[in-house]
């Protein structure tokens, strides 16, 4: 199934204004889709990120697969990896860790595999997860995402969810979020607030809805020593503490103290640094996510490496819609070493490019697709007007930390502050 | 595509006196054929072990896929591991290292799980190498194997390949055989005869084979301080020399001092074995084989592993006919992380139980089939002859030692010998 082009279409949606340790999300979230056209009129979808840089380099790399079989994957990565060089994306589309050549290949070729496995499973007319070796689970648990935010943005507008600026913030905020998703684990994002407001919010949370497991994630926002007093007060409330100092280093001091495992998307992003989390025990669990981890098939396998080595496995989320949403379901029933509910935006935004009724949310879980490939139907209008939002919004890659000033004119990031 | 019903059919099939650690290869190789009947006629195909202790845990598992999906590879896994709890097949099927009920459930699932993919690709229309992730490779390089061994079985039957006891033996089996099937490197298997006098073959073989890589097998018949003398002699001239003692931390000892890599199939033979592998740096080459490493599906994740880790990865193989072939050729092919030709004992038999004409050698290497699944065809005649042959041989398990006493009659294993 030859291919015979490809449109790759940035775009944005309201965002709102979620604080984390770089600052506050932007009015508007970045993403692209990418349409791979085959042969026979069948069309592959994929989603990733929509700041300029990643784009760049996926246009670079989208001509080279003009004429190849969308069924060889092999062949269209060394395609990607030789228009692409080594160049290295250093720009922050989220909180995931380093820049290198091989993790700027990886999510370039990630959105492409997508597309590609999207037109295989049109092709044969089988559901994607079935090209990845079939369903481990029927349905996708999925944890509640919980954020400390303002009201409002810079400009005013509202959204729906109000404040989260305290522990009654949060509960309030995780309460809504249960009623309308259903979901039975709850995260935390932190590195917002001093470690000792926010340990006050995970016991508000772990009151307010006991037995639900909980995780923080303070995105390196603490010191080794502090992150190991959190640990410490937190045993047994959290089930797994994420990211709370940076690099494996720092990460393996607080391991060899803390109570609970902790889980990573920042300092293990890439089977090269694998190796090192051996070693070091630094991480007990780690974050999967297929548009960094070089596709639904090598994040497939990463759950025989992390099963291996006794290590957890959970899914890191972005902002995303439902491309993304429903590739990450696909693989996350394909893998039957998934340990943990992943992790999903998906309650923040108000709109998507994809024809709404198949990814529904029950019970705080979502069902795999069954129509072929992904399963799921591009909106051309919704496309259309997202497209337009990005044209028009001004924003062109990520950047919270300005955007933060117009808040707290003498913002810093708060890595490794506290 | 519901499971409606299965066929494991043992067979039998002459086998030169092929010497080795354990003792000389009995007059006929056992081997096994699955057939798992689906709907809409499909059939899908399997081969493994023949000995009595695997078949009869085949044979539990088996009315456990009826009414199963062949598509979902989850609950085939499931359900056979619930079939088997914790039976362990402690048989020696060849020379693949320990025995646990993990292995015993890995090999079993295999078996079945490669007739599931050879049904899945008919179904879809689809070679099984799309449904790994596709070709990194259009034709899969194989090794010439070479054994010492005896002109005649005990019973006075003769060979096409003549005797082989010495360097010139050896050298003249290798002209033959890469005359014939065009092989660009050699692998001897080792074990038999002191150390020293193998080593005059290898380097025998160097030099009538310049610049062809070499490789040794002694099935783990030294000590680590022999083993350590035969790396220092052979540098430069093995690419691989593989389980030359037995176990990781003898194989660490060796690999501390050895100036080439260490391959094995006996000391890392699951994923469990792993982490000691990287902790002591007891091997450098892994040499995967789908029947008892869990399948193809596990046997292209071990890929991700092996990369990982900076390890090499090469392909085991017994005695076996072209099921298994089309299956090593299919995982092979999808296996970018494949960095050596692989092993086959293809050209030590005389028949076969799929219709002739896909699996040519060319230049030591067979293209990947590309009818849809595994693309053999059974020959119901050559499958009714073998195993006719399995009933009269006489044989029900492998027992190389027993056999060796009919030639050597005060003979024992040479494990660790020198």
């Amino acid at each position: 199934m030859k291919i015979l082009g490809s449109t790759l279409t940035p775009i944005a949606f309201a965002d709102p204004p979620l604080l984390n340790v770089m600052g506050v999300h932007e009015p508007y979230a970045l993403r692209s889709v990418l349409q791979v056209q085959c042969e026979d009129g069948i069309v592959g979808l994929g989603e990733s990120y929509g700041d300029a840089p990643f784009l760049e380099q996926v246009a670079r790399a989208l001509p080279a697969l003009i004429g190849l079989d969308a069924f060889d994957l092999p062949a269209i990565r060394a395609a990607v990896s030789r228009a692409l060089g080594r160049a290295v994306v250093t720009d922050a589309h989220g909180l995931i860790g380093g820049f290198s050549a091989d993790k700027t290949l990886a999510s370039v070729y990630s959105m492409i595999e997508v597309a590609a496995l999207d037109a295989q499973g049109k092709a044969l007319h089988t559901p994607v997860v079935e090209l990845l070796g079939g369903r481990a689970r029927d349905r996708v648990d999925f944890s509640a995402y919980l954020f400390y935010k303002y009201a409002a943005h810079a400009d005013g507008r509202t959204d729906p969810w109000g404040a989260a600026l305290d522990a009654d913030g949060l509960v309030e905020q995780a309460r809504r979020m249960i009623d309308v998703y259903g979901f039975g684990s709850i995260k935390v994002k932190g590195g917002v607030f001093a470690p000792e407001v926010e340990c006050e919010g995970i016991e508000a949370l772990a009151a307010a809805f006991p037995g639900r497991p909980l995780r923080l994630d303070p995105n390196a926002g603490w010191t080794p020593a502090t992150s190991i007093n959190v640990a410490s007060r937190l045993e047994g409330v959290l089930e797994y503490l994420e990211d709370p100092t940076p690099g494996q280093d720092g990460m393996a001091q607080v391991a060899a103290h803390a109570p609970m495992p902790l889980a990573t998307n920042m300092c293990v992003v890439s089977f090269a640094d694998i190796p090192q989390a051996v070693r070091q025990n630094s991480v007990q669990v780690i974050l999967s996510d297929h548009h960094f981890w070089g596709g639904l098939r090598d994040t497939l396998a990463l759950g025989t490496l992390t099963e291996t080595f006794g290590l957890g496995l959970s899914m890191h989320s972005n902002s995303h819609l439902g491309i993304s949403l429903a590739a990450m379901v696909h693989v996350a029933a394909a893998t039957r070493q998934l340990t943990y509910a992943c992790d999903t935006h998906w309650p923040w935004k108000d709109t998507d490019i994809v024809e709404p009724g198949v990814l529904e949310f029950r019970n705080g879980s979502v069902a795999v697709p069954t129509a072929p490939g992904l399963g799921v139907s591009l909106d051309l209008d919704a496309l259309a007007r997202a497209h337009e939002t990005y044209q028009s919004c001004g924003q062109t890659r990520r950047d919270d930390v300005t955007y933060m000033r117009r808040f707290v004119p003498d913002f810093t990031p708060n890595t490794a502050r506290w």
